[in-house]
């Protein structure tokens, strides 16, 4: 049993369809952590990790994902939720407007004094305009590389297939399966 | 003998010759430490300055300024130095020119197991184009209430008495004169 520590029932939520059909079992630890700040979000996800080891008995893992627009010099990077609910989409396409740009997932896995990480990375560009009906955070300005559409206008399939998130539980999926962890 | 933990030489510097006019003492602790993040800069600094607590023998204080822009929601809030080194004055302007701002430092001081905070507020607004040749951070971008000209136009002497960070040093300089702190 792996417990995934997030605020975000989402998430949660996301990530447990997908153990449940490599037949890993996970439970659920809701609660907010401290963060530090950080250029780039793999430090901070280890950061957290490692604090959360002295509370939380492991196996446990957290995700944090950040966005990096090349023309920003790789703003907003980890802060990409505070610049969300600040300056919102409109604004962020106001300056970046088709630059290249990635997203990345690391997931910090807590287990027997150890941390590990596992990586998943988007590449694509920021939209000229917003579009999608699935909105959800920068999905609507955000083209993934080789589509001609925004990640909100994917299907749920076809996004957790191609996403950042979902690259990194695959990732983290394949190492528990490696060491024989359910 | 008070030390301030910074590791900016500027900073330190500015600090000294306020206190000296005081005839207080100051010893410089040159470090970088870890800040959490959080929207409003004064809880950074307090939970940063309760943390060095178990580094470093008190009395010492640390401040820390952020910007507020409120036609973008407070952005960049503390994250004023990343967001500096990142969009710049610039591309600040081409989303918030003209909105109302404030900057805000905080000094979180630590002495015999107790924080205190001290708080400067400048008002003012953000400029439609950049001028003045005093170039620190967002100084040429930012028009204090009253003025016609930007921070980075006045002189250093009439920043100093006018700054954010003068104001909070102005009060807690107060603070250890009242305490008979030298």
């Amino acid at each position: 049993m792996i417990k995934f520590v997030t605020s975000n029932s989402h998430k949660y939520e996301e990530a447990k369809a997908l153990f449940k059909s490599k037949n890993i079992e996970l439970s659920w630890v809701k609660m907010e952590y401290e963060e530090i700040q950080a250029e780039d979000n793999e430090l901070i996800c280890r950061d957290s990790c490692m604090k959360l080891t002295e509370k939380i008995d492991s196996p446990f893992f957290i995700d944090d994902t950040g966005l990096y627009i090349k023309s920003l010099n790789g703003f907003p990077g980890p802060y990409a939720s505070y610049v969300q609910s600040t300056l919102g989409n409109s604004r962020i396409m106001e300056i970046g407007a088709g630059s290249e740009a990635h997203f990345k997932t690391v997931i910090g896995f807590s287990m027997e004094s150890e941390i590990y990480t596992f990586t998943g990375i988007l590449n694509g560009h920021i939209a000229k305009k917003e579009s999608g009906t699935n909105k959800f955070g920068y999905d609507p300005i955000f083209i993934p590389e080789g589509y001609d559409k925004t990640l909100a206008e994917l299907s749920t399939e076809e996004k957790n297939i191609i996403s950042h998130r979902g690259r990194a539980l695959d990732k983290f999926m394949d190492f528990l399966s490696s060491r024989g962890i359910k």
